[in-house]
Formats: structure tokens, C-alpha cells, sequence
């Protein structure tokens, strides 16, 4: 089997479902793009001879019964669904690596000695209704109808009326998830640069950093730029001046695996003669192990706070997102190690900045994630892209870590 | 005569031409109720005994003769238009407060030796069309016809065809500016707090500072928050924080007179959970001092170019306003401090960071201005406000100058 040549074939066909005329690809959950490609993966499912079928929500699955532990399943997939203008790496080159992986496997060992399954989950993205994770919350029962019932799109099209055009409907909360699922093994593009920077071709993901993100707003006041002398100025510009820069040096101090981003800054009145009275900006601040994530943001809010009062400025903290690290599993990341090796990839164990399918499940059921360098780290946009060579890479130690769960 | 009475019913009978139903003020050049305003000046200046006329602009001039030296003026006035939604007394108090003083001195004195003129300016604030100071600079003969002839306003009228459309036109070009002035007086609202924040009743203007505007843009990389190691960025934010906050630092080290502000600042994509890849922002610097406002942008330019390498970014410094500081004329300063001391003020010396018709006149006529407090330093907006007693005061100092000046 040409691994190249199938993995390009079917990443071609899945991304000619969803083509946006505006610009890279728009798959949203529940429209009429996102169903046809389901139904096209659920064909390719069948054609390399897995039996496949939709849960009640819309996750597809497909599955090859295990000769000596079929009660025990070894789960690879991603999500179908994409951004608007999106890439045509994000999700559902997970999906298409885990079934060609499989179509490998089954073609070079024949049948599993436990179940190997394949999802192609629903939703991820959070793109068009406001709603995030809702394939693995579904999957691993922790979607609440409560939380969609009243939610639209921007068009105003309703989610549930979304959902049930297609056949889909509300999963019974009553029913317990699965308890079959031995191990979960996603793999997806970086989104970064780091294994393209430091020249590795497989990343070993074993945790998925927590994050906290904020909305400041800082008030002093407007006052005119040429009357006004500086010791009679309550400038909030300034104010956030400091607390950026002392903020982000801090960070640097305690380096790696922090990052903190002020990404967004909005002085008012926003003019170039007017001392600024008032700037709203966001914090972004994600770290791999929780304490520390509290600690350096709660040492950043006091920061905040005392520059602030320094300055006579009114300020208000909003920790708007506050979402904890998730460990992968040590043995699953033990195994996709071994596989690098096995495989002969220059690889690294590193942790994830962005949040995946795998933070939803990993609670759940022994998880872990395999990345692929991302050419100049693009991501969400119709410019991502990852060398075909590195894509193979990624498959071929996706159907060896499945072969270390699943034959032996 | 009533001083607080006659003020009182002047502001009201004037602000009661151009009161814009969507708040304060909007009187802007060539209006229909700049001419109104005008010609409601002109019939006032008449009423008081003064001979009344426009020059070929809209210029408008009230004058006494002097009885024993005509051939020498002393000149007091300020500008009749407003910028959208202003308040009622920035431009036309100035106007307001020389015939009334005048108008005191008559009735008080008879006639001066000098003769006393009013000039109520036919614009200053550039709000209806691309130009600025259109009064004075027609007033000192520096107006150029190829300035405004293509201009036109944001409706698309032609600035030439509302020029004539009342009746005016361009001026001589060739014909010398008057050079009977021997002294200019504007008084002027502050436009800032330090008279009130200090208590005092009378602001002396020995200088109008100069001022550096600039626009710079810092290129780095956007990048995706969560999977971009801190050591991998070129955030643009933290660099601009960085600019800001040290700049800002070092200009309160300088102190007084110097001002600095930092008005706008738009990050790209200015969104939470992405690296800022570029930043544009405003630095407007100003000073008494030509030689120290060049020194500390220089100062000031070097550090952003500094900053900028250390973070690998790209830095584009445009500095697009370059005026240099006004110097009033130390004998009209001293009249003024003479009649502040003569009328019992408290005042202070000090320089004006906003511009001023007098900035014009000033290297042309021995000039000087008055300032009297600012509530809140609130101008440019319908809060626009200053005591009437405050306002009573000014006209005082303002009438015991022209005194000083014409009848001695």
C-alpha cells in the first residue's frame, strides 16, 4: 500500500466537500457540507471493511471487531467539522490518518486482536453556533441538552431544527458512556512552530495546557494631550503600558511551558491628541500544570491591581475562561514514543497550547495526542499546510502506536 | 456698566446662532450661521460705537480711532467659528471679551490714545474643511490661495464656491499685510485644569508649545497564543508596552513642560487568543522649547528603533506634524501681569499646549494671550464650561491690558 499516495487521495476528496468559493474550507456542524462529508467518510469506512455508524448526534464510527478482546477498543479519530476560511488539516486529518492507518494495519496484519475503532466527531470548532466540543461531550455523555436548546447561528437558524433536518437528534442523558474504550490516540497538525523550528517530525503529546483568559478594563481619564501636564494625568494607556511589559517579562522569567498574550487592546477615545481615559484588553495566560497557571496569574492580577492604584486609574478583572490543564495517559504516550522510535522520528515529548478533542475525553478514557509540524505554524486559515512527508510520518507512527494497543 | 450682565446676554444672544440640535455648537466656515454670527458681531461692534467691516475673506474688524496716535492699534479678538458640537466658548469669548472691554473702556474712559480694534476670525478649528488658522494667516497675509482651491467638505462643497456664495473671496496676495499692530490680545478659555486645579484666576501665556506628532507601526509575527513558546515570538504589544511605558517614564524624569501621549493604539488582528503581529499607535510629543522637543523625539525615536531590534520587529517611524513652539511677546506678558496684579488675580505664567490663532499672529505683531479656567479642562464638547465670574475676571485683565496699551 502507498501510504502517500492514499493519504493524499483522501485528504483531496474530503476537502473538495466544503470548498469555500471565499476562501479555504467552511464546514459547519449541521449543514448540508458537513453531512455529506460524514456520509463520505462513513462509505470509505465501509469500503476498507469496518461496519460504521452514526451515534444519535452526528459522531461517526467505524469499527473492526478484535478477534481475542473485542470488549476492549483502541479509539483514533478527530473532528469533521472546520472554521470558517479554515484549513484542510484541522480535524479531519485526524479522521482521515486514523482510518488509512487502520486500512494499513488491517491490510498488513489482518484483523486486531482488540477492537480498532474510528470517530469522526461532529463538532469542535465551535464555528457556528455558540457551542465548543459538542462531538467528545456527546461521546463521552457530558453534553447537556440544556446548553443548546435555545441556540442559534448567526443567521438565526436554530440548533435543534439544524440538528433534526439531518436525522440527528438529542442522545438519552439516562444512558451511560461507553466503559469499552481502552485507549484514545488523536493526531493533528501543531497549529505551532516549535517542531518546525527545532526540525522534529513528531511531537509526543502529554499534556494540554490549562488556560485563563481575561478582559481588563482600566479607567482613568481623558484629558487633552497638549494642556494637560504629566503629573495631572490619569493616562490608562500608559498604566497598561506597564502592567504589559512588567507582565510579560515576568513570564519570561518563569519561562516555558507559560505563555502569556495580550492580544487584544483597545484604548478610548483613540486619538492621537487625546490623553486615553479608559483601555479594555485581554490576558491570555496557559501553563501545563494548574498551581502554577493560579499562581502566575493570581501574582499578575495583584500586579495589575498595584500598578492600577499607583496611577489613581478605577480597575475592573474579568476571568472570563478558566479551563484546567489535562494529562494525557503515561502509558499511551509511552506507547506513540515507542512507535516513534520503532519508526526511526526525530521526535519530542511537548504539551499542547491549543485546546483538542483529547481535553474532552482524556478524563475519560487513556488518552494522548500525536502532532505534526505545521508549516510556519498557520492554522485556521486556507494557508495551513504540512509536508505530505511529514503527514506519512505522522500515519505511519499514528498505525504503529494502534499496533502496539491493538495487535499485541 | 454691568460686566457679568452684559457678558452673560452676549454669550447667550451668540450661542444661540449655530446651537446644533444634536448638542452644543456646530458653526463651521461659510456656514449659513457663520454669517449670521458674523454679521450679529458686526451689528454689536456698530452698536458700541466701533466702525465695522470683513476684509476680502470674512475677516471681521471693529474699530476705534485713537485720538492721538490712530496710526498705531492695539488689537484684541479671537475666532467665531466651532468645531462640531463644541461648546460656547472656545473662539467666540475671546471675540465677546474684546468689545466688551472695549465697550467698558469707552464708557468708562472715552476715547484711547491708540486706536482699539476687534477681530472676530473667520476660522481656526478646521472642522468643515482641510485647513487650519484660515482667519489668521489671511489676517498676517500667509494664506495662499493654491492651499484651498481644490478643497472641499465632507458633503464634497467646494470650499471656493462657499467662500463666495457669501459674498467674499480670496485677498490680494500681492497687497502687504497691515503693519499699524503693535499689539495682539486673545483671550481664551484654558482648555485644561492647571488654573483650577491650582485655584487661580488668570493664566498668563508666555508661549504656545510646539508639537511633534507621529504615527509608527511595528511589524513582528502574529501567532497563535496557546502554541507559540515565548522564546519563538515577535509580539508587536510587547513591544509597544515596552516603548510606552519607558518613554512615558522618561518624560515625567524630564518634567514640565514637556508632555508626551501615547492616543492610539490598534493591534492586529486585536484579538485575544492571537499573538499581535503588528501594532499602530500615536505619539504626540510638545514643548515650550524648539531645541528640548527636538532633543527628547530624537531621545524618543531611538528608543522605539532600539526596542524594535531587541525584538526583531520591523519599525516604521512617520512623523507627519512638526510645529515649532510660539514664544509670545515678553512686553504684552508683562501688560497683562501689570493688569492681573492691578485687578487683584491670582495668576500664573504659563504656556499653552493647545493652539491658538495667536500662534499665527505672534512672529507677524507683538501677541500675548490670557487664559481663564476651564471646568474640568472640558473643551471641544457641549460641557464646555467656565464660571461666569471666572469668565467676568478675564474681561477685566483683558480690559485693564487694552488700557494699559492704548490709553497710556
Amino acid at each position: 500500500m502507498d501510504l502517500k499516495k492514499v493519504l493524499q487521495e483522501n485528504i483531496d476528496h474530503l476537502s473538495s466537500i466544503g470548498n469555500d468559493p471565499t476562501g479555504g474550507m467552511t464546514r459547519l456542524l449541521y449543514s448540508d457540507s458537513w453531512l455529506e462529508a460524514q456520509k463520505s467518510v462513513k462509505e470509505t469506512l465501509e469500503a476498507i471493511g469496518m461496519t460504521a455508524s452514526f451515534d444519535e448526534i452526528g459522531n461517526l464510527f467505524g469499527r473492526v471487531e478484535g478477534t481475542e478482546h473485542p470488549e476492549e477498543t483502541i479509539l483514533s479519530g478527530s473532528h469533521i467539522d472546520t472554521v470558517v476560511n479554515g484549513g484542510n488539516l484541522d480535524g479531519q486529518f485526524g479522521v482521515i490518518a486514523a482510518y488509512v492507518a487502520i486500512q494499513y494495519l488491517l491490510e498488513t496484519h489482518g484483523k486486531p486482536k482488540r477492537s480498532l475503532e474510528v470517530i469522526s466527531m461532529a463538532e469542535e470548532e465551535g464555528s457556528r453556533f455558540p457551542t465548543v466540543f459538542w462531538g467528545s461531550k456527546n461521546f463521552v455523555g457530558e453534553a447537556k441538552k440544556e446548553d443548546v436548546i435555545e441556540i442559534a447561528d448567526f443567521e438565526g437558524l436554530k440548533f435543534v431544527e439544524e440538528m433534526q433536518r439531518h436525522g440527528f437528534d438529542f442522545r438519552d442523558e439516562s444512558k451511560a458512556a461507553r466503559d469499552d474504550i481502552k485507549a484514545f490516540v488523536e493526531i493533528h497538525i501543531e497549529q505551532g512552530t516549535v517542531l518546525e523550528k527545532e526540525q522534529l517530525q513528531i511531537g509526543v503529546v502529554n499534556n494540554i495546557a490549562g488556560q485563563r483568559r481575561y478582559t481588563i478594563v482600566l479607567k482613568g481619564e481623558a484629558n487633552h494631550a497638549g494642556t494637560t501636564p504629566m503629573g495631572y494625568r490619569k493616562d490608562a494607556v500608559y498604566a497598561f503600558a506597564k502592567i504589559c511589559s512588567q507582565a510579560i517579562d515576568r513570564a519570561l522569567e518563569v519561562g516555558d511551558p507559560l505563555v502569556l498574550t495580550f492580544g487584544k487592546v483597545e484604548p478610548k477615545p483613540n486619538t492621537v491628541n487625546v490623553v486615553p481615559g479608559e483601555v479594555l484588553f485581554t490576558m491570555d495566560c496557559r501553563h501545563t500544570d494548574s498551581g502554577e497557571l493560579h499562581a502566575f496569574t493570581q501574582e499578575i492580577e495583584q500586579l495589575m491591581k498595584d500598578i492600577a492604584a499607583q496611577h489613581g486609574l478605577e480597575i475592573d478583572i474579568d476571568l472570563w475562561m478558566d479551563e484546567a490543564p489535562v494529562p494525557m495517559n503515561e502509558e499511551i504516550v509511552t506507547a506513540i514514543e515507542t512507535a516513534a522510535k520503532a519508526e526511526n522520528m526525530k521526535y519530542k515529548v511537548m504539551h499542547s497550547g491549543a485546546g483538542h478533542d483529547s481535553q474532552i475525553i482524556a478524563p475519560n478514557f487513556p488518552t494522548a495526542m500525536i502532532f505534526v509540524p505545521s508549516i510556519n505554524g498557520i492554522s485556521h486559515n486556507p494557508a495551513e499546510a504540512t509536508d505530505i512527508d511529514d503527514l506519512v510520518n505522522g500515519v505511519k507512527v499514528l498505525a504503529s502506536t494502534l499496533y502496539e494497543l491493538a495487535y499485541k
